[in-house]
């Protein structure tokens, strides 16, 4: 592991630490079974990207760690309240190497607990004491309650081309990651802003900011689901391509592949029986289209976007924030 | 009907049409599959309870209809949140006469659904010029959320009292109902408060108003549960006692029942397979016992605090609070 990005993982887990301490006070309450499934996954892993991204956006503008910890906390909250009930959407049983809560709790808490994520999100936001004033507080809640409103659009869209029988078009997929995943990391950095009290023109900033490490992020998960080393993604040679997931790579490969190629392809694509030869003949006949590449090359543009919008700004946060941004576009394959 | 019931249901639908008319603003979007979802069970019924308490509540202080209309709103697709979610937790098939949303949606849509109404509800009530300071938008959101919090705490409760073997104490039960039937009707009537712009004590005053009507709400409501004409009720004749739910009713029952009667009672309840005559013979050893009249002083015991709680004030909201109040414990059986 090179010098640099150790160093960022450490600088991650530094603001990691301080985040769980301020966590664990607002996850603690009776019944203890429902506040214990409420912090499990918490408990169980998570890298914390989205309250660093909430931290470095507020001290980037002048403020300080502590200004922005109730926003950060609360924006954890909520994106472990969208796994939660994620896992029970789509049925999944393993998360973070452990049980899904809905597993380990039953369907009934599971709910609860993701709800209660929710609520206790906003109660932290909430308290006047925590802000310098209470323009603060209102503008962070109706930042992270409009964000939940998109992430919840977002997986409307992603069930809604699960379940069609069309291949999406790009701009289609683009819309609905902005929406389930870009979200989040809008409102990360947004929220980060405005924990610094600063204006309306530097919370935009930080906003493009964030959609587009957002959306770069996901293009970038979405190529590690299709080409990813087993060893590093944990889950089969070509899992996407099996569990016929509409992702961007797919959609390209779909698009530009001749009428024998994409035979192949659409053979291996949501076939659970589909034997290891043909994914690995999918695998190659996407490879052989230049889909890496392509993909790479959009979360560059995606990359640099987001550099731009926050080049008007100096310092280590700065600093801090662009080595997060090559971190996830440059993450191992 | 009364001329004095039929004036309060009138007075309850004029408040109902404005409502409605600005909960279809805030859930109209796209997907429109979701926003179809999450209006779908507003749309087929409810009585509006918690706005006309929150619109009440307002007007007893000085405040308008308008002021108390995003909270109103708010509280509104809160409690429809919960009624989704808790249709999904207990699998229940009808809801106001029609499919439960997760039955006529599919139930990754009926969560989604839930968690659109909470977030639409934090969105409604954190727009800034909506209200006349940012100090009452983040006062009615720290409210709100709190009371999320105390319904997710009381449906757990509710959850682990069925599980257990254990019949639960009479104060257990209570404690259970505060949080997961009056949180909301607490949060209704400071709710109003706040957005009348009053101070602390009026808050607390109206809160105390909401919590016992709530009470005295859920405990009529269990009553009707156990002994309740299934006509109105449109549920079989002793719906409760074969469902095993352990309402108050039954509990004083239980406690209340020599070893005989209480063979009878424990052997209709939670059975069911238990035939009509053995749920009529529970039902009229329940009557003898006296739980009817218990339970209806129990329930004027909590209206008379809710009394005393607003008796300072003056004007015609403080007669249309008492009447709904009236209307809660005197409602048919």
């Amino acid at each position: 592991m090179g010098a640099k990005k150790r160093m960022k993982l450490e600088k991650l887990a530094e603001t990691a630490s301080k985040i769980d301490s301020f966590l664990s006070t607002r996850l603690s309450g009776e019944p203890k079974d429902l506040y214990h499934a409420a912090s499990y996954l918490i408990d169980h892993g998570g890298k914390r990207l989205r309250p660093y991204m909430v931290i470095k956006s507020c001290q980037l503008l002048g403020g300080t760690t502590k200004q922005a910890i109730p926003a950060a906390a609360a924006i954890e909250m909520v994106h472990n309240f969208t796994l939660v009930h994620d896992d029970i959407m789509d049925n999944d049983e393993v998360r973070h190497g452990v049980p899904t809560v809905h597993m380990r709790f039953g369907m009934p808490i599971g709910i609860l607990a993701g709800d209660l994520l929710f609520s206790r999100a906003f109660e932290t936001i909430s308290k006047p004491y925590l802000h310098k004033s209470e323009d603060v507080g209102l503008n962070l809640v109706a930042t992270l309650a409009k964000a939940c409103t998109e992430v919840c659009e977002g997986q409307t869209l992603d069930i809604s081309m699960a379940k069609s029988s069309k291949i999406p078009s790009e701009s289609q997929y683009i819309k609905m990651i902005e929406k389930k995943t870009s979200s989040l990391f809008v409102a990360s950095c947004a929220m980060g802003a405005i924990s610094a009290e600063k204006n309306f023109s530097d919370v935009v900033r930080l906003s493009t900011f964030g959609r587009n490490l957002g959306i770069a992020f996901q293009i970038i998960d979405d190529l590690i689901g299709v080409i990813g080393d087993p060893k590093i993604t944990k889950k089969p040679v070509g899992n996407d391509i099996r569990e016929g997931k509409k992702s961007l790579p797919i959609l390209m490969a779909i698009k530009k592949a001749d009428n024998q190629e994409r035979k192949v392809i659409l053979n291996a694509f949501g076939n659970s029986s589909v034997s290891k030869s043909e994914v690995a003949k999918a695998i190659s006949i996407i490879s052989s289209l230049g889909i890496e590449n392509a993909i790479k090359q959009k979360a560059t543009y995606h990359s640099n976007a987001a550099k731009k919008s926050i080049s008007i700004y100096n310092g280590p946060a700065k600093n801090e924030l662009l080595s997060l941004l090559d971190f996830v576009v440059q993450r191992s394959l």
